[in-house]
């Protein structure tokens, strides 16, 4: 069970774009939990106002530390009343200078009770509450977006499903892409003859052993041509795989030279 | 001026995502066009089924290659009527088994005219549909998440920020991070003193020349600490810095001994 908590602008873009799909039922069945906290409603300025000018000059505006400190403070008041003590919950900001998301974080992050994620807007926040609030920066990838909220969406929905009860069948989540460095398969659905493409006929052969393999060297074949560092990481750690492969075509041509 | 059409089973997520912030804006000045094209609405299955088992066993779902291919098959259709002929529109199909976006793809894919993002859901699309529409397999980072659509609208904003018009400060969208692979500088906005902690002097200073330096030098150390490999990027291309650098540091030193 993990709460997420966001402090974002606009709390609504949350709530509606994790709705869909496995990520709202994963709510609605009580597994996970998510709250929007609109930092707007902490400002104390008496026209809402959250940005103002940067110092030293520059383009855009840039968010506040007041309000997104007392955000902050109210949600993590809120937790700390539910959960043990001296543990501090994580607060993740979502920045393109901070460290690059991968699959191995995400599986580290869905062991926590909490998480609060800040979703900056404008030309960022103000340093000085970031220093004070943030435990974590963390990016998405080299590109740049218009605000946090759909980077934190993007990483709701991978921690979310890495937390046990999530994804209606429990293996999913673990046999997928990058759980093992390598990307997917081809997969193959009905009619067995699509516009003259046929499925392989290994697919049909209702051998699972012979399944497997196939898959194995497609999703090998894939990841050397498009993510060759992805690849070798993989070869380094599973040896084992190429010197069976060695074996079994020396039996091969063996066997093809006793006859 | 780029047209986004994506094609997905879950429209509405699309549309409401990305009618936030500068994005929405944009679609309403007519700067960018978005469409999001249910492929539901195509399948000829008479209970609007998309999805069925993968051939060769395996957990989950694939959607089918059907209403795949006519979903694209009446955008494409739609879009070469307005177009000059003999120009493939290309069509994105987001998977984390594709290459890995990033601010200089973003740059690219803004001078195209029409763009084709193509959702997966469950457990991936029939590999025969792919191998006939998709024209680019591209990742957002290496993550796995429920659906393609997410990983679309990340792309989506990244590549709108790009279009010229779209960002109201013309020069935003280039000064930011990743333009020149460095991280962003710290930033501050009023109040001077925020909770015992001072805006930086030099930004105070009204001094332009120094401002700039002192920026320059918080995001090279930003990005040496955090991001390495692109710091070695930006001084390949920026030797002449350090040589300056060091020509102001030997200076600075005769200066001392003459005194």
């Amino acid at each position: 069970m993990v709460n997420f908590h966001v402090l974002t602008l606009f709390p609504e873009m949350i709530i509606q774009g994790l709705s869909a799909s496995v990520i709202g039922r994963a709510v609605d069945r009580g597994v996970i939990s998510l709250e929007a906290v609109n930092i707007r409603d902490y400002t104390v300025n008496k026209h809402k106002k959250v940005d103002d000018y940067p110092y030293g000059g520059g383009a855009g505006m840039l968010m506040q530390a007041q309000p997104v400190y007392d955000a902050w403070k109210a949600v993590a008041e809120k937790i700390d009343a539910h959960k043990e003590k001296g543990k501090r919950t994580k607060v993740i900001y979502v920045t393109p200078g901070g460290c690059t998301f991968h699959q191995a974080m995400a599986k580290e992050l869905a062991k926590e009770e909490d998480l609060i994620f800040l979703c900056g807007h404008y030309e960022g926040i103000d340093e000085r509450v970031l220093e004070e609030i943030v435990t974590d920066y963390v990016s998405i990838g080299d590109y740049v977006l218009t605000g946090g909220e759909l980077p934190a969406m993007v990483m709701i929905d991978a921690i979310a499903r890495m937390v046990p009860g999530v994804l209606g069948n429990q293996d999913s989540g673990e046999t997928e892409s990058f759980s093992n460095y390598l990307l997917e398969y081809p997969q193959y659905s009905r009619p067995e003859s699509w516009m003259d493409k046929k499925v392989p006929e290994v697919l049909l052969s209702g051998d699972h052993k012979k399944v497997e393999e196939w898959r194995l060297e497609q999703s090998l074949e894939r990841t050397k041509a498009i993510r060759p560092e992805l690849y070798d990481k993989w070869a380094k750690e599973n040896q084992d795989y190429f010197v069976r492969k060695a074996k079994k075509a020396c039996n091969l041509k063996e066997t093809m030279v006793n006859y």
